[in-house]
């Protein structure tokens, strides 16, 4: 019979509980994923799944697609514990402990056919993970989430990715001047989003390979990096309101880069 | 000097604390805002503000500005008694009670230059709110919430708005049948986003008035509604993903048509 962990001092789950830190998550490299559907949904992104802590009861058909693979510990744990663990109030009785994958920059400059997208001191983990799951939607070949603010270890951030987040090559906490260097060595034009822009953002070429950079949601993008841009862009405003959602904004540009380089219309 | 609220008995406490039902607002016909920021934005887009709850010591340029306009009834209340009534947990020290706009059909059906955004049971409320600021930044010249799931009563979505509700106008918790009675008697072109659409978004010419429709995060939009669409919309997903944000979806979506209509390249 599988042994049901009920203690909270049982050292799985004491492991756990330190994972629920993010200093934790950083210094070990891994993610913690809660409920079905964003630990389904990693699973068929590639997601490296350690260990998978679940209730008594349950049996869904992730259960099955998991216990067939040997390469994940399985926990039964009961459901007050759970709870007392778990971070959303509901957790659907299942937690999974990932490994964070390891990218380098050769992984995310893979030239013109895919962009790179940018994330600097974005503040709200909904926004951060809406515009990782865009990235990946528009076929963005890669990520870099500048350090500051919220980090792609935050869980509220890997929910809104819908589990996107294991399906494009990321490189997080990246130092602005490491960025830069990375960006300078390269032949990419550096697009900043950007309200005070000189340009609309359909009218660039868009001919060369394209790095996008979205900033955070009250200040925009840092001047250090602003001065840097290739081009600044901005989206027309019509109506009574000073700016769009940051996710907004940033899907908008990303799947406009898309129309144009596919020559559509 | 100033009388300072304690008591949670104090009748304007008691009716404000109603307000904090989403059932009482409607039939109050009440908009809640909590704090400096939202307040001001509804303010400078026109919102009739009725009553304002302020702590002793709130001293805003906000407040000064409230305090000149005679239809606003300002009551201080204490620090604690205000914690204790709002929604947030750090509520900035202002609440304000203010008046749904009052809109008819006819403000909202103004002809070829606005389309119409349609929001048929988002359940998210952020997403409902994204997609309301999104529809004023580009220009929508009305929005109709189809009854179900989250409403525009809901203090998130107000907040995910930034404001941007009282700038627009809206028919909220309509039946299907009399949103489709409203539409099947104007010479509108209904645009329905559907992950199984059967043309991309910037694929059709957009040559006639547009109503678009967003549906549900998780089921799409309902059948019946579907059903009488004259376009089927979909936005092309590259990379391993499902679906997009509903409130990223529906602003790709606005920002074309906005794109279109104008005639930029």
């Amino acid at each position: 019979m599988t042994e049901i962990i009920t203690s909270i001092k049982n050292p799985d789950i004491k492991y756990l509980r330190k994972l629920y830190r993010s200093h934790r998550r950083r210094r070990e490299e891994k993610f913690i994923l809660e409920g079905t559907r964003l630990i389904e949904q990693a699973l068929q992104a590639g997601a490296e799944i350690k260990q998978i802590f679940m209730t008594p009861d349950y049996d869904d058909s992730l259960c099955k697609k998991v216990q067939k693979d040997e390469g994940i510990k399985i926990t039964r744990v009961s459901r007050d514990l759970i709870e007392e663990v778990a971070d959303t109030v509901t957790p659907q009785g299942i937690i999974a402990v990932v490994d964070k994958p390891s990218w380098q920059p050769e992984d995310i400059f893979t030239g013109p056919k895919h962009p790179l997208l940018v994330l600097d001191r974005i503040q709200d983990p909904g926004n951060m993970g809406t515009l990782i799951r865009t990235a990946v939607a528009a076929g963005v070949g890669g990520l870099i989430a500048l350090k500051g603010w919220v980090d792609i270890y935050n869980l509220k951030v890997l929910r809104a990715t819908a589990g996107a987040v294991f399906s494009i090559p990321f490189l997080m906490r990246v130092e602005l001047n490491d960025f830069l260097n990375m960006y300078s060595s390269r032949d990419y034009d550096l697009y900043c989003a950007d309200l005070n822009g000189e340009q609309y953002y359909y009218e660039p070429d868009y001919d060369k390979p394209a790095i996008f950079v979205i900033g955070n949601e009250a200040r925009g993008i840092s001047e250090e990096l602003l001065q840097k841009a290739d081009y600044r862009i901005k989206i027309p405003l019509l109506g009574e309101i000073d700016s769009l959602n940051a996710g907004v904004s940033g899907s908008i540009i990303l799947y406009e880069y898309l129309r144009h380089r596919q020559k559509i219309k």
